[in-house]
């Protein structure tokens, strides 16, 4: 959410900051008030602001923490030769960043400073995917999802107030595939009725190849029906070009589960009936063109699958997955990808507005606050017309 | 049609063939009774006898002079950068094999040699594109088309009474889109008139990057229906992956002039009007995955828009487009490439059964001959399966 140039320049610049090296060439970070025991992971923890007095080249040192937080590089083709390696690489990063977020006093910077990104951007409302980690403090207190919810609830209102054109921000409740998806469900149902404005809904993440498939899951997803509760679904589903696999049949089982739109999607295109429901019940596709091509999905995005949905005038939104992790920041760049790269030499003006005013057509949010959304952008959307028209004497 | 070795190993090796090395890195190939004059692209020729017997390693210039003849390389990625670089080789390709194929005798061996390659890959029929080039023998005398086209069906005629379960051959006339399109328009009226046997219809050949879209020629093509005549057309259409491009655009052409067939029709997934009328009117589109990938409209063939085509059920058939350039031979390995690259993963026999009924449904034989055909064919089908079964104990 935050560019990794703000969490290496900034948070491990924070005092009490401990890092260290693991075994597989990646990094752990650590803030604590005294020297942290050795874990599993991690045998000996570094002061970070001792590790830097020693080091001669600061500057070359942050780069290189950069380089394990993002899968940003030169060279792609030859550092990521398939998915298996790049995927590694992601989910290394994930892990090397949760130690500098889930510090209770940082997160609160985090969120604020992810939103002022978004909103530099011109987004004016997000849906985030989070798995709301527990947090910690200096002294190794740990607090709990509930009051990592409330925080993020407290700094998205203290960044409305700041920022009176910024509408708000809600969360999907994220369970990894390989976590126990059964209890952060019954968390989530719980969550979701005590704060209704803030959570959206759920989701299951992580790799789909790495196995566990929405169905292997059925009994946790049948939970919310069976309980009489309300917990939306936006599953990430169908990231895959393996037609026939079982990461292809999650597009099928997410929508039997009734999902408000589906993240990815990538698999729709080839099933026409999945496709014909997801459009009949205008549930939108989630296309993510920059991480596709991180992620080996497809390389000259002329191919990629959302080149026959948007040509059909599918339910698209578009969404960035994991910014910072590929080096970008916002959602201008993934805008730019599929205006440039899968709209096509016809792609015009009004394909962005119908992009643009898609994201609020399909958010979560209820009918008023999407009215109200909408009336907020068409002021925006119309002075960036009027302005440009004045700009380029387009009159 | 015929492998490159063949033409190498055999046609440049018979007496009297001269060869000339153009400024452009490309060979030319004449046979003639005394010593060529010069041309605009050849000032000087060799007797290849005489060259081969002053160098000492024949076996490497015999691969130098296939590697003029194909596209086959060990390192594609970097030998064709961009689809300029391959298309520019493809055409060199063609015009350096010109001068064997269009010597009169060997044009006869050419087409025999070419269908026993074809049989023994299991084809039955065979639909070919060709420019029906004028031939010339050693003393520089010149066939016209009529003469190359009843050379084509002698030989047509005896390959089939040495192979009765070979059914035959028709020609789809093809113009360069870079000719006289008209001029070849009208031949072509008058040639199938006069063997409607043998002429299948017509197409536009050549790369449709190069301009000239089928709307370009529209009063050509509009002079069978004016004349009355009766001229079916095998459109070349949307080989290309820009959509929006005068070349996206043939697609709709090409079923607005009422095609029989798309070739390639790579674009047409992403255009849903121009799918719908191509699968109500029985269109086929012809797929030619090795093609495709040479040159470099898509890599990961998981990513072809067949597999959209596929999934739908939209009428399909298996071509090669151009198997000796490609290093490649028959149909088996575009066969291959549509079941694992594009079918998925739950592709099976079914799919092939269906491929290759597809090859006969959407010829342009007439209904007796594809009765006839079909009856053939299903017996070598019945005894493919009936075989294997019995070797891998399915019973």
């Amino acid at each position: 959410m935050v560019s990794v140039e703000w969490l290496v320049k900034n948070v491990t610049y924070r005092p009490h900051c401990y890092i260290c090296f693991t075994w597989d060439n990646s990094v752990r970070f650590l803030f604590s008030d005294k020297q942290p025991f050795p874990r599993w992971d991690c045998l000996y923890w570094q002061l970070l602001e001792a590790l830097r007095a020693r080091i001669g080249d600061p500057t070359r040192f942050d780069d290189s923490l950069m380089q394990h937080l993002t899968l940003f590089t030169e060279d792609p083709e030859r550092e990521y030769p398939n998915q298996n390696v790049v995927w590694e690489k992601f989910e290394k990063a994930f892990i090397a960043a949760a130690g500098l977020i889930t510090h209770a006093p940082v997160l609160r910077d985090y969120i604020y400073k992810g939103l002022e990104e978004l909103y530099y951007d011109n987004i004016m409302y997000l849906e985030l995917r989070s798995g709301l980690s527990r947090t910690y403090e200096l002294d190794g207190t740990i607090h709990d999802k509930v009051w990592t919810l409330k925080v993020f609830q407290e700094v998205t209102q203290m960044f409305v107030q700041d920022h009176p054109d910024f509408l708000g921000a809600r969360i999907i409740i994220s369970a990894h595939r390989l976590s126990e998806v059964k209890t952060v469900v019954k968390e989530a149902i719980q969550l979701q009725k005590d704060f209704p404005d803030v959570v959206a809904g759920f989701d299951i993440v992580g790799r789909e190849d790495d196995g566990r498939t929405l169905w292997f899951f059925r009994e946790a997803l049948s939970l919310p029906a069976q309980l009489g509760a309300t917990l939306p679904f936006f599953f990430h589903a169908g990231e895959t070009d393996d037609e026939g696999s079982d990461v292809d049949q999650n597009i099928l089982d997410a929508l039997l589960f009734n999902t408000s739109r589906i993240g990815h999607g990538y698999a729709i295109a080839h099933h026409p009936l999945a496709k014909e429901l997801s459009r009949k019940r205008n549930i939108a596709v989630e296309l993510c063109p920059i991480s596709n091509q991180v992620l080996k999905l497809v390389s000259d995005l002329r191919n990629h699958p959302a080149v026959v949905l948007m040509s059909e005038g599918h339910p698209l939104v578009i969404s960035s997955d994991d910014p910072s992790l590929f080096g970008t920041s916002g959602l201008s760049y993934d805008f730019y990808q599929a205006f440039v790269g899968i709209g096509g030499l016809k792609a015009n003006l009004g394909t962005l507005k119908e992009l643009a005013s898609n994201s609020i057509r399909y958010s979560s949010l209820p009918t008023n606050l999407k009215n109200k959304l909408h009336d907020m952008w068409l002021e925006k959307w119309d002075l960036f017309i009027a302005n440009n028209t004045t700009k380029y004497n387009l009159e």
